[in-house]
């Protein structure tokens, strides 16, 4: 294990320490660290709370901030927060107008939010909730209950938050929200595993020549194993899987996240780009907003995703608006 | 080798395909992509360029844009842009108020930025330089012109930038730009080496449980190999070697970047800059602005650096201005 870290055991607490250091704009509540809420909450806007295991900044915490999230509760490396602390964090950014919870597709996460989500409502806190999916390769088409959240949630905080910001209800921001995950696909590919600090091991071992195709960002198993392929092939490879399942139409517009797993640099994530751009442009299809880095990793593993948003006028709208928090920021476009 | 690319000898330019494809504030003259210019120039502001090898994603060209700089001449993975390319991004930046050269203090870069200088003067173009030399390791006190360029780069980019985008003249942009650089500081670490995709294998090799300090980012020697220490010690030494040639007194104001070589995850480099924010708080210094994350790389090397800038109200004012490219957004603070 090689990595710039203390006892192993303070590995998500120091982190958090950093973090909240560098980024006077976050606080925290109930005198927990991993109780993330913006410092600056806006008065009467639908509360929107995210949270998931550690260990894959920006996720989830770097997006609380002006034009996405309100609050995030963080757990160890790649386990669910609990359900008292993402309760406190409802609490706390609930300003009258509810609280929407969106969140990737893990049972502990839905068990511990289901829960959060009951302790609000006796509070007479009114909670709903998005659970991201879009990962295809974790499921067929017509099992996509089944599918994991992956980096794609990315563009549900973005046209949730800006519906939030522009002061819709709580049933539009959900709306919304959905409306971002049952449009938006993801297909992953991972090169090589990360280390949890406090196992010390590789969680899985791939060959040097390997790549495997649908990988889960906690290292779940694809659906194939193979040797690593031209970076265009394996674009055609994952870009073949996202479209036997969208009806993309000529002139139709998407957003586009190709996003590293922790340990591939941008370099390589341009060029995985390029390709994606190639199809879509071979389909008359226009990638209208594009995001090129780090938006969900497992750490530094090697490796890399693309997702696509389906773009209807009002995400349109909504994932170009300006947003500023510690991880993204936006400039209006 | 275990990357995403196709070709190695088409790295640089499928990955410059896909920066133009995701950014079309960027464009390029000469019919040359490595000639990278902004499509938006405002009349009559200094032009500042900079350049430099390809391999260090976001340098050099990502920090193109409002604010910041408005062109970059990139050559191969780790190699110096021509004098070619540099001239003719400094004919298309210029605004009649003369171009300002930033970049790092390695000697083919200052061949070809020197003979640019001489024919964009041809042309009567005024152009001044500034060279980055903010790496401590790379020499001792007294031997500052020794020093290679790294990550503190960024600093003068912001400063500088900032200046001229405040319609600031090229002598001031100069002195301000000069001001940066003189004040900033930088001591790296590296853990593993990358490889250079028309090479294919490890630039260097380093134990698995080793370390380097002061490595350059091109795998240059350091000044001590030893076993990986805990993260705190590891930032004991090296902020010790900043601290041992800069004179900050309680109350002064700095600017912090924890910057990723390319295969370190933020949670690291977040539990490093913890641990610098203990030393400067311990002398009573405030890291009045920080920025974590990945600046200057060398592709997939693990490693961090870090850079200290020492403020004065000019150069405060001017790296909390507001700056808008393709892989630095800054909103004004």
């Amino acid at each position: 294990m090689k990595k710039f870290l203390n006892d192993p055991v303070n590995f998500v607490d120091e982190m958090l320490e950093g973090i909240y250091g560098a980024h006077k704009e976050l606080t925290y509540v109930a005198d927990d660290k991993r109780c993330m809420v913006t410092a600056k909450p806006k008065a009467g806007k639908v509360g929107i709370a995210t949270g998931g295991g550690s260990g894959h900044l920006p996720l989830f915490l770097g997006y609380v901030g002006d034009g996405m999230l309100d609050g995030a509760a963080v757990g160890g490396v790649f386990q669910s927060p609990s359900a008292e602390q993402m309760y406190q964090v409802t609490k706390q950014i609930d300003q009258g107008a509810g609280v929407l919870y969106i969140y990737g597709n893990y049972s502990g996460d839905i068990i511990n939010f289901d829960m959060a989500a009951e302790l609000a409502d006796l509070d007479g806190i009114q909670v709903k909730q998005v659970v991201g999916n879009d990962d295809v390769a974790s499921s067929v088409v017509g099992e996509e209950h089944k599918r994991r959240g992956v980096a794609g949630i990315f563009f549900v905080y973005k046209a949730a938050g800006a519906a939030a910001s522009e002061g819709l209800s709580l049933d539009e921001v959900t709306r919304i929200a959905d409306k971002a995950r049952s449009r938006t696909r993801t297909m992953g590919v991972a090169l090589s595993s990360c280390v949890v600090p406090e196992i010390g091991h590789a969680t899985f071992s791939i060959g040097e020549d390997e790549m495997e195709i649908g990988m889960g960002i906690h290292g779940e198993p694809g659906i194939s194993r193979k040797k690593l392929a031209p970076a265009d092939k394996v674009i055609d490879e994952m870009m073949e899987r996202i479209f036997a399942e969208t009806d993309y139409k000529q002139g139709d517009n998407v957003a586009v996240l190709v996003n590293g797993l922790g340990g591939t640099p941008m370099e390589e994530l341009y060029i995985l780009f390029r390709r994606v751009a190639q199809l879509l442009d071979q389909r008359g299809v226009k990638a209208k907003h594009v995001w090129v880095g780090e938006f969900a990793t497992s750490m530094e593993m090697a490796g890399a995703s693309v997702s696509v948003l389906h773009l209807d006028e009002e995400l349109d709208r909504l994932v170009a608006a300006p947003a500023n928090t510690p991880f993204f920021k936006h400039f209006a476009s």
